[in-house]
């Protein structure tokens, strides 16, 4: 793949008409944000430009990619992915379509595009975005600030996560001052916790399993428990930082039941510990931060496996 | 109050030596991070700078005080409060102190010493300090930078808030770029929840009242379920935005008792309900987002004259 500089992806957009941006599947506020305001820039300009509709999109962000979308490729499009770590990773209808450019900030991103920027500096792709709107002289409106508000901000966790820079920062206080509201983006995003998930909440705080001094925490989510408080899979999203986040927990297992009846592990660690090697011994895979597991028996049968592994390792 | 710039400021602590910082009572991260930065940055230019001893710092800041307290004023010493709205506000032992100069950003400051800055567009005094800081010439070290972090994080609830503007962002980015780990921060301040606050959250959820569909919610907290949970003062920070986060959630009003037996009230609102005219119609005040009012009576009682004023006002 031949890299490019900002000044030269603005140059090539700038070269071009007729976009077609692809994100990614299951797509998340980091993708979608950054097809938005791609296409809004580029139709700022007077270039005609459309997202690939997603299907996985989800109802939080449809609102953003509302008059922006197209059901199949336009002929003759110029196909631009945002976020898309590799081709098996685009959005369902576009797995064989060429990327003439990619913008992306996976370090694992082997170059799967004719053209295109990886920036593995970058928190999200939404700062690679951001720069190339102002090197092609775009000027940001609320819709564009908006979504590359979505964009920076979800994949930072509001600029809680370790990727976050000064550059991340700076970033965000741009989109602000072109008019994004970020409270109530804030608030949809990051402050609303729906009734459900408040009730389940409050029974994994009471049965939560707390070892080692409370430096492990195993945390048992029966589907009787998900079924009485009520929630939904978005409901869930985040449920593995729920023990993690508890004081002086560095490890941290959460035991859901599958469709079939199997538990999936999802393994939390800080650098203490390594989540991929305990995931390893029960045949799952990861990082040392965050690995998983599908074992096939239920939570009580997997709580006793693991337990053995963590003895096994020396953790216990 | 003679009323100075931030160019001004600099010249005015530029031309003198012998500082005392004060804080306020009930310190949060704003007040405890400015002394902090402020005291290292006039240290830097080889002035001498103290902070007075606040007995209310909590375990949580103490460590930004380290090495910079005195328990008592020294002698001549230029007297400055940082985030300290009123002469009551002062902290324990600073009451009767003529403070020279005073850097805030509470729109509600009548300027109580003979110069100052209040800056009520900024987010957080540290933003204030920051510009104050870099008017000098100081050199943002690691420390100043991580102190600053805390105040502007603190006060925006790590970038939430809607006070947050283009300014707080790149001010944060500043202490990014100077080597602040903000991460650390944003792990210990906003991640990290107490196992003692996460028993009163599971309190909370089951024991929240909620009227008008969801719309209105009383959280009342009796002492008895915040000894049996265990938590502290550190732990019940930002305990009215426990109701406020609940989806569909507009207006909040979250009830304590007193050590003397009295009922403090917070009341958090959408910018669908005014909070201030509710605190106002129970002898209290503050603003349309968020206010607070103290009644000489139990919580049942205060219930009472809560739902009595909702009703009055058309809410309920």
């Amino acid at each position: 793949m031949q890299k490019l500089t900002i000044e030269e992806t603005a140059r090539f957009f700038l070269a071009r008409d007729g976009f077609l941006i692809l994100t990614h599947r299951r797509p998340d506020g980091d993708t979608a944000g950054c097809a938005a305001a791609l296409c809004r820039g580029l139709r700022s300009l007077g270039k005609e430009a459309y997202i690939l509709r997603n299907p996985q999109l989800t109802a939080r962000y449809q609102p953003y990619h509302r008059g922006l979308t197209v059901a199949a490729p336009p002929e003759d499009s110029v196909i631009v992915s945002v976020d898309v770590a590799s081709p098996g990773m685009l959005c369902p209808g576009a797995e064989k379509l060429p990327v003439e450019l990619l913008l992306d900030h996976h370090g694992s991103n082997l170059g799967f595009a004719y053209r295109g920027i990886v920036d593995s500096g970058a928190a999200a792709c939404g700062e690679i975005v951001l720069r190339v709107l102002l090197a092609m002289g775009v000027r940001l409106d609320k819709a564009m600030a908006e979504a590359l508000y979505v964009a920076l901000s979800t994949d930072t966790g509001c600029f809680r996560y370790a990727n976050t820079t000064a550059r991340t920062l700076r970033a965000a206080a741009a989109c602000l001052e072109a008019g994004a509201n970020a409270y109530a983006i804030n608030r949809a995003l990051f402050e609303t916790v729906r009734p459900a998930r408040m009730r389940l909440n409050a029974y994994l705080s009471q049965h939560m399993e707390l070892l080692r001094n409370g430096k492990v925490a195993l945390c048992l989510i029966p589907l009787l428990a998900e079924r009485e408080a009520g929630v939904t899979e978005d409901d869930m999203e985040d449920i593995s930082n729920f023990p993690r986040n508890l004081e002086g927990v560095e490890l941290a297992v959460t035991f859901r039941t599958t469709e079939n009846g199997d538990t999936k592990l999802s393994i939390r660690a800080t650098p203490a510990y390594d989540a991929a090697a305990i995931a390893l011994a029960l045949g799952g895979g990861g990082h040392r931060g965050a690995a998983g597991a599908t074992l096939s028996c239920d939570q009580a049968q997997a709580r006793k496996m693991v337990l053995a592994v963590l003895e096994k390792q020396g953790i216990l």
